[in-house]
C-alpha cells in the first residue's frame, strides 16, 4: 500500500541492494514492511521492465502480511462475490448466511446462487460435521520387519508417553490416537488430533516432532522425514478420502418435485440419471476419488475468500455427491470426506479474508473451541451442495430437452 | 474501487433493491460494475452487520472482472511475492525469471527460493512438456452394449465427421483424437485438443458440443451430460495422472554434490532416501495420485499469481519427485502430469494477474501459438522442482542431524 | 499319475539325490516325468515327515505340464461344477452354454446358476468385447528430461521400425500402438498388441524385447527393466481400469419386472438401490476400482476351469456394475475393463482345462483368430452378470422384508 | 472319483433328468456325491457332445467337496510343485519349509526357487504379522445427514452392545472395533474381527448380521445390504491397501553384496534401480496399489495349493516391494497389506489341499488360536519375497550387461 511505504526509504533499499550491500530477501530486517515491499517491487520492475503497478496497489498494511509472505512484492486481487443468502440447519452453523466466494471463474457464482435459491425453496440445508481430526505421519526407518513389529507394539504401549509428549507442545490440541502401517523397514505413524478452530497443520506438526523425539529416544527407530506422506498432505490421497482428515462434513436437501421441475425446469428422475452415469460411473471409469461435479470450484473460492490454504482445494476435492428419487422430490447430498480449514491463523487473519470470515459469523475461535470452523466446514458444504445441484440440474434440464427433441424425431 | 465508483448511484441501488424493485444480482444491469458492487456490498453489510471495507478497497476497474465473476462485492487480496531469479532451460522458456506466487503459508516462498537459489548454484533447471491437449468427455445413454459397440465403431469410422463439427466452433483448437469408453448402457467419449495458449475447457466444451450434437443426430445414443467426468476436471483422477491434461511437464537438475553438502547441509543420500520412503512408499502406502512432497503449494501460488483456475490445483498436485544419486551429485526430477493453465482467457486479464504472467514473459497468445502456456508449464514445473529440493533437503538435513547424534549415544 | 510313473526309476533318483548327485529341480533331465514327480515327491515327504498321496493322485500324464510347472509333485485338486446353461448372444459367442467352474467357495456355483436361470427367463443375455489388446511396457533409463522428450519424438517418428522389429518375432501378434510416459529420467513404452487367441503375455514380451533392443541400438535410452509396471501385469491398476488390458467386455440384460418379482422375490428398485450404494457409493468410499459385488469369484472360478493364469484374477476384479429401473423392468450390465485370457497356450492345453474350454465350444485358435478368446472373455462377462444379478437380488430380497417389517413396526 | 460311483444309479439318475423326474442341481439329493456327479457329467456330455473324461477322473470322495461346490462334475487339476526349501525367521513359522505352488504359469516355481535359494544362502528370510483382522461392512439407510450423525454416535455409544450380538454367534471370533463412514444418507459400519484361523468372511458375515439386527431395531437405520463394499472383499480398493484386511504381513531379507554377485550375476545397485523405476515409479504412474513385481503370482500359487479363496488374490496383490543398497549388502522387502488366508474352513479340507497345508506344518487350528493362519501368512510372504528377489535380480542383470555392452559402444 504505497500510502503507508516510504519512498524515500525504497529508494534507499534499492541502492543498498544495487550496491551489493543487503540482499532482496532481507528488505524487512532494514525497513518496515510496506517500504520493503516496494523497493522489491522496483528492483523486479528494473531488472525485468514490467510494471508492476497493480500488484503494488494493494489495500492493507504488509506487516499484517509477515507470517504470510516472505519477499513480498504486492497482493493478488482476486474478485470476490456473494452467493445466497441460503438457510442452513447445521450442527455448528444455524440460520441464513451469505457465502463469500472470490473466484475468477465465470458463471461459478451465478450458479451456486441459483442452487441456493432453490435450496431455500426446499426450506434450506442439513449439514453436519460426522468426523475431525488433523493428522501428521512421520516415518522412521528401523533394521528390518522383526524392529518394526516391535515398534508397532512400543506405540500401542506407550501412547500415553506419546500424548504426553505431543500436548505438552499446545495448548488447544488433543491426540486422538496413533495409528501405525508398516511397509518394509519403514514405520509410519499417523498421528490424528483434535485442533479445534485451527486447520491444525502447524500445531499437529510441532506436536508429533516432540512425540516422534520420543519415539527416537526410546526406540531403535531413527526419524527420516516428519511427514511420510501418509498424513496426506495436499496430494490426492485414497487415504484421506477413505478415513477423513481435517472435516467430514455432509450437507444434504431435499426439494420437492414442484421445486425441481419449476425452478431447475429438469426432474427428480433426469437429475438422479445425469448424476449416476456421470458422478458415480463417469468418476469410477476414470479411477476417480472425486465422485462429484464441481465440488472443487466451491471449495477454492470460498477458501479463497475466506483465508484457506489453496494447496488444501485437493483435499477438498475428495466429495461424493449422490442423487435419489423419493417420494418426496429430489434427495441431494455431498459428503466432503476431508475439508482442511480453520478460522484462527494461516491466512484468516489477513484483513479481506477476515471479513470473509466475519460475513459467515465464524471468524476467530469458537465457543465452544473448534465450533467455528465447524461452521465453516458446514457452510462451504451447503456451498458445494448448492453448487452441484445447479450444474447436476442445468444438464439435466439440457438432457431432458434433448430427450424432448429425440422423441420428437 | 471506491474512487471509480458512484457513491449516490450506490445508494440508490440499494434502496431500489429495499423496494423490491431490483434484486441483488441485477445490479451491473442499472450501474456500472463498481456502483454496483459498492451497492451490493452495503446491502450485505447492512444485512449482516459485517464490515467489508477491506474487501471494498480492491485496486481495479470492476469491469474488467465482469467476465469473472458475478455479485461482486470487492476482492480478496492475497499477498503476492517472487521466488529466484532461477534459471531455465525449457522447451518453450529460456533464461532468468523471477517466479510470482501468491500465497498465505508462511515460508513457502523462502522455501522455494533457496530452492532456486541451489538450483542456480548448478546451472540452472531444464524443463520440457511432453504431452499437451485438453480434454472433455460427454456420456451417451444407448439401449444396451449391442449398441454401445455400434456407437463406438461408428466413432472410429467418423473421427473426421467429428473433427469437422468440432474444429467449426473455434479459430484457434483443433481435435486430437477422440477415444471410446464403454461401461453398460453408458458410453464416453474422450475428446482431446490442442487448445494453443487457453487453458481450453470453455474452448473443449463448446466444440464438444457440436461433436455431441452430430453423434446423437447420426446415431442412437443420447447425451445426458456433456461432462461425464472422464476429462476429468477438478477432481482427483487416475485418468489425468496416467494419459495427462493439459500440461505433462518435468523440471529437473543435477546438483554437484559440494553444493548439496554446502548449500543445503545434508547428503545425495540422504535426500534420496527422504524421496523414497516418503514419496515413493509413504504416497504408495496412501492409496495417493500424488508421489511429492507439496508441489500443490507452488502450484497454488502460482496458479493465484498469473490467473489461473484455483480449483485445478487439483489436478496439479498428480506430480511424481524423484531422486537418485549420481556419480555427478544429485539429480531430482518433478513430473507434474496434468497442469491445465493458459495465458489467454479466465483470469488471466485481470491487471495483478496479468503482471504475473507479464513477469515470466508469458502473457498473452505466444509465437508460435502454444509456446506462452508451454512456458508457463515450465516456469510452474521448475518452482515445483525448487521447492520439492528445499522441502527434501530440510527433511534430509535433519534426518543426517538425527542420524549423527544417534550415532553419538 | 502313479500308474504311468516308474516306481523303480523313482527309487534311483530318490537314491542320487540323496547321494548328493542329483539335485531336487534336476529329476525331470533323467526320468520321464511322471518318474520324476513321483521321486521328488517321495523325498519331499521323508524329509517332512507329510504324506503327499492325494497330491499324488493327479489324473494325467506329468509331461503334458512340463510347460507349465518345475519341480512338480503332483496335482491340486479344485472341485469343478457347471452353471447353466445360459442363452448367451455375442459378438462371438451365440447360444446356450454350460459354464465351467472351479472352486471351493460353497454356494457360488448355486448363486450364479440361479442368475442364468433369471437371465434366460429373459432370453438370454448380450455380450460383446469392446476393446482389446495386450500390452507389455518397458522402462528405458535416459539422462534427463531432454533426452526424454527426444526419445518420445523418436518413438512418435519410428513406430514403424519397431512394428517390423516387434512383429518379425510372432507370426500372428500385431503391434497395435505404442504410447510413451515420461516421469523424470524414466521414459515407459507402452506397446498395445493384437495377440488373437493367446493371452498373448509371453508373444507381448518378446516382440517388445526385439522393440526394446531397437531403441537402445538407435537412442541413448538404456532399457531398465523389459516390464515397468505400466503394463500393469497382476497388480491392481488404475491405467487397466481405464484403457483396458486384454479383453474390455460387457454383459447386458433386461430382466421383465415379473421375473424380478416372482423369480428374485425382490423389485427392480430395490436391486438398483443396492447396486447403487453397495457397488457405487461404498466402492466409491473404499478407494476402489472395483465397482461390482462378486465378479472376481466368477472369473476366478472359470479361469481355474478353463486354464487361464490365476494371478491374472487381479485384473478380473476391475469391472463396474449397473442396475437401473426402466419401463421393461430391470436393466443389468457388468463391464470388465480388463479381462487377459487365452484360449491357447498357458495352461488351455492341460487335460481337465482343455475340457473346460471344450465345454464352451472355444477350445484352441478361433476362426477368425482371436474370436474363441473373443468368446471366452463373452462368456465369463455372463458368468458375472448372473453371479451379480443374484447377489444384488438377494442384498434386495433380504432389504425388501427388512423395510416391510420396519414398516410394519 | 469314478470307482466310487454308482454307474447304475447314475444312469438311473440320467434317465430320470431326462424324463423331466428330476433337475441337475437336485441330484445329490437323490444318490451319493460322486453318483451325482457322474450323472450330471454324462448329461452335459451328451448335450454338449463334449467328452469330460478327464475332470472326471478326480482324485478324492465327492462328498468330501460338498461344503465347496454345487452342481460338481469333477475337478480342475493344477499342476502343484514345490519352492525350496527356505529358513523362515517368523513369528508363527520358524525353520525350513518347502513351499507348495499350484500353477500352470510355466517358470514361475523356477524362479522362486532360485529366490528361495538365495535367501537360504543368507542365512533365511525374516517374516511377521503386523496387523490382523477380517471386516464385514453393512450399508444402512437413514433419512439424512442428521440422522446418520445420530447413528454414528449411537454406535460410538453401543459398541459393547454390537459386540455381544456379534460374538454371540461365534466360539472363536471377538469383534476389534467398529468403524463408521457417513455418506450423505447411507452408513456403513466397518466390523473388524479377529477371526483366529479362519479366513474368516463368513464368521464375520454372520456376526455382523446379528449386530446389524439390533443396529436396526435400536435406530432408524435401514440395513440395505449386509456387504456395502467398505469391506472390502474382492475387489481392489485403497482401504484394504492402507488399512489391511485379514493379515498384514512383511518378509525381509538382507543379502550379503558377494551373494548378489556372485549367485545372482548382478549388484544391490542395480537390483535398487530397478526396483524403483518399475516398482515405485512405474506403479505410480500407472495409478497402481500394487508396487511390486509379480507377488500375485505367488500368492495365487499358493493360494491353490492350501486351499485358500482363488478370488482373494485381487487383495493379496496389494503388496509394496522395497530394495535398498546398505552396508551389508541389498534388503529387500516384501510387504502384503490384505492377505485374506485361514488354516480352518473353506477349501482347506481338501484332500490334496489339506496335504499342501501339512507340508508347511499349518494344517488346521494353531495353539494359540490364530497361530497357524498367522505362519501361513509369513510364508506366503517368504515365497512372494523370494518370487520378488528373483525376477528383480533378473532384470538386474539383464540390466546390468545390457549397460555394460552400452559402455563397449
Amino acid at each position: 500500500m504505497t500510502d503507508d511505504s516510504d519512498a524515500t526509504g525504497a529508494d534507499a533499499l534499492v541502492r543498498r541492494v544495487r550496491d551489493g550491500d543487503l540482499r532482496v530477501h532481507e528488505l524487512e530486517e532494514h525497513a518496515d514492511a510496506d517500504t520493503a515491499a516496494t523497493a522489491r517491487r522496483r528492483l523486479v520492475e528494473s531488472e525485468t521492465g514490467v510494471s508492476l503497478d497493480a500488484v503494488g496497489a494493494y489495500g492493507f498494511p504488509a506487516d499484517r502480511a509477515d507470517a504470510n509472505i516472505e519477499n513480498m512484492i504486492g497482493a493478488a486481487q482476486i474478485p470476490m462475490g456473494v452467493a445466497g443468502p441460503v438457510t442452513v440447519d447445521g450442527g455448528a452453523l444455524d440460520g441464513e448466511r451469505y457465502l463469500p466466494m472470490a473466484t475468477t471463474e465465470g458463471a461459478l457464482i451465478a450458479s451456486v446462487n441459483r442452487g441456493c435459491s432453490v435450496v431455500d425453496a426446499a426450506g434450506g440445508a442439513t449439514a453436519r460435521v460426522t468426523k475431525s481430526g488433523m493428522t501428521r505421519a512421520p516415518v522412521f526407518r528401523v533394521a528390518d520387519v522383526a524392529e518394526a513389529e516391535a515398534l508397532v507394539a512400543w506405540v500401542r504401549d506407550n501412547e500415553g508417553t506419546l500424548r504426553e509428549a505431543a500436548e505438552a507442545t499446545t495448548s488447544h490440541g488433543e491426540l486422538q490416537g496413533v495409528t501405525p502401517y508398516v511397509v518394509g523397514d519403514s514405520v509410519f505413524l499417523r498421528f490424528r488430533y483434535d485442533t479445534k478452530d485451527a486447520m491444525g497443520m502447524n500445531m499437529a506438526t510441532i506436536a508429533t516432532r516432540a512425540a516422534a523425539e520420543v519415539v527416537e529416544a526410546e526406540t531403535s527407530a531413527s526419524l527420516v522425514a516428519l511427514s511420510g506422506n501418509l498424513c496426506t498432505d495436499k496430494k490426492p490421497a485414497a487415504i484421506n478420502a477413505v478415513e477423513g482428515r481435517g472435516r467430514s462434513v455432509t450437507a444434504d436437501v431435499t426439494l420437492p418435485r414442484g421445486v425441481v421441475e419449476e425452478r431447475l425446469h429438469t426432474t427428480p428422475e433426469a437429475v438422479a440419471e445425469v448424476n449416476t452415469r456421470k458422478n458415480h460411473v463417469g468418476s469410477a471409469k476414470a479411477g476417480s476419488l472425486g465422485f462429484n461435479a464441481h465440488v472443487a470450484n466451491v471449495v477454492a473460492a470460498m477458501f479463497l475468500a475466506t483465508g484457506q490454504d489453496a494447496a488444501q482445494v485437493v483435499e477438498g476435492a475428495n466429495a461424493i455427491t449422490t442423487a435419489e428419487v423419493r417420494e418426496a422430490g429430489l434427495y441431494v447430498s455431498v459428503s466432503l470426506a476431508s475439508l482442511e480449514i480453520g478460522t484462527v491463523g494461516g491466512g484468516t487473519k489477513l484483513p479481506t479474508q477476515g471479513e470473509g470470515l466475519e460475513l459467515l459469523g465464524v471468524a476467530g475461535g469458537g465457543d465452544p473451541a473448534g465450533s467455528n470452523a465447524d461452521a465453516l466446514a458446514e457452510a462451504i458444504a451447503v456451498g458445494a451442495l448448492a453448487g452441484e445441484l445447479s450444474l447436476l440440474a442445468a444438464l439435466g434440464s439440457r438432457h431432458l430437452s434433448s430427450a424432448h427433441e429425440s422423441l420428437g424425431r
